[in-house]
């Protein structure tokens, strides 16, 4: 009787939760469905192993540092030979959730991403056809490529396709904010939930709204008021080619915000108070107040939600077949 | 019944296995002891930890990839502003059990070590003062160093504890030769039996034995010939100041030798046969056939043990007054 009680009550809270959050304009990260674990397994490998770099020291991970909220914390990143990149490394937390991927979308989803970074000369500074003399020349790799996708020859094909599903399994759920989502109204103090009415009302949930509160449509940088950036980058317009999109970069999710600092394509905002300034000013015509900034910011730091668990994968080693990389050339 | 005879067949294995293993040079890795689990959970953190460096890229992981068999798999590694280093890292795996640290043995222990690639201009390019600022600008390491050490000041001294700490966790059991070892016959194949029989009566174990095989002294690297380094690194000399002590490095432990490539100070041996045949030549004046010298790497591929087996840390986010990274100064 006790338990039919409790199981009806958690049934009339669920809904009324889900309720709840139907009426807000962010949504709970949903935990990860339909992986396919040999591809994870693969691909978490891939992910971490810097012989897909011509110097043999970049990684994935190395730019989206999964203990670092999925970014490497820098303005902008170090590629091959200690370049600078030209833009701040979007974190890869949650990117499925993303409409495209890159600041300026220029991939459609992750798979086509994962590519991109390996043959990008100021970035891992390879090619496809290397990386994949690479991997077919370490048994373990072929025989897992063979068992995860039944093929006796490795591509740039698979190759992305595992890193991308590995890729899907770094959702954040759980994060203070969720939990109010949900229904536990002692999730966030008295200053979040002040931050979060102030998120709303003044208008940045137009542009950080959905599961990622960010990541599904582009918008200029700088309505009210012209941002004067560092970078050259002008985003969405070197995709489209439109001159009404210049300066048009992919929302960045605010999943975790708290560890993905620095802010903004440049990598200029160095704190949550000055992008929140900033982003007010510029986009929103509002000057914020000390007090309302610092309650924006409590909400922004209840966004940090589980992060990724799991054991640092073991790679296989390089066998007398496997072409020496080429750090210092 | 049965199983009291279980239990006594046990026992005599056991007994046997001890004395199996007591006539061997090499002896099978003991699972870690003694170990303060606060310091090593504080120590893992720290060793993932890119802000001990100037740029905010650079971890003790960087070079000692614990994915990689605890090394970077790079003839010399790559430092700040991707700097040559002058000498090949030598894996952090089973670290703990070497009569000193570095080739040259010039770190008395890990804890001595672990400062070191922090302050190098050529690796981490930090200072240890910058570091402890970064450290005790984010509360959850001061609170992290308060619970584990009771103190309300982070040093240097607690710095380098804690990683040493972690670092005593990352010994290797379980290889198939050490099951060989404690009295499972068939842990070895006939060829990995074969090498380890060469590898005794060819003279191999004068120097590469013991738990680590290896890593407990120096010897000169070309006894019965001279060995054409490419490397400046004069070994054990510039430590002692000795001229009898030029080119006397600090034998490598073989454990895990298959991950640790390439191979010697320099790292000019990329394959074990090819480490093999030089060691063969120069420190025995013996040269192995080619049947022989496969057996050897046979055996060699057998010392590969458990690796290390632990989640990815996750790093306290830097705050507003935490010193940002200047990757490109």
């Amino acid at each position: 009787m006790n338990l039919k009680l409790t199981t009806i009550s958690l049934a009339l809270l669920l809904a009324t939760s889900a309720v709840a959050a139907v009426d807000e304009p962010i949504q709970p990260i949903k935990p990860v469905q339909n992986i396919n674990l040999g591809q994870v397994e693969l691909g978490k490998k891939l992910y971490f192993d810097p012989r897909l770099s011509k110097s043999g020291f970049i990684s994935c991970n190395s730019c989206h540092n999964l203990s670092m909220g999925g970014t490497d914390n820098l303005k902008t990143s170090i590629g091959h030979n200690w370049q600078q990149g030209p833009i701040n490394a979007p974190t890869v937390l949650n990117s499925s959730l993303n409409v495209a991927q890159f600041w300026d979308g220029r991939a459609a989803d992750l798979k086509a991403q994962a590519g991109g970074p390996i043959a990008n000369p100021g970035e891992m500074a390879f090619t496809h056809t290397l990386a994949i003399n690479v991997l077919t020349s370490i048994p373990e790799y072929v025989m897992e490529f063979k068992q995860v996708f039944g093929t006796d020859k490795i591509t740039i094909d698979e190759v992305t396709q595992a890193i991308a599903e590995f890729e899907k399994t770094l959702v954040t759920p759980n994060a203070p904010f969720d939990q109010w989502l949900l229904g536990n109204k002692e999730a966030l103090s008295a200053n979040q939930l002040a931050g979060y009415k102030l998120f709303k009302e003044s208008g940045c949930v137009a542009c950080h709204n959905g599961e990622a509160i960010g990541g599904n449509s582009f918008q200029k940088m700088g309505i009210m008021e012209p941002y004067q950036a560092k970078s050259p980058a002008e985003g969405l317009s070197a995709v489209t080619g439109k001159d009404t999109d210049r300066f048009k970069f992919k929302v960045p999710t605010l999943r975790n915000v708290e560890m993905t600092y620095p802010y903004f394509h440049d990598g200029e905002a160095e704190t949550l108070t000055e992008a929140v300034d900033v982003m007010g000013r510029l986009q929103l015509g509002k000057k914020f107040t000390e007090a309302e900034n610092m309650q924006i910011v409590a909400f922004l730091k209840s966004l940090t939600g589980d992060q990724p668990a799991f054991q640092m994968p073991i790679l296989p080693p390089s066998t007398d077949n496997t072409p020496a990389p080429k750090p210092f050339e």
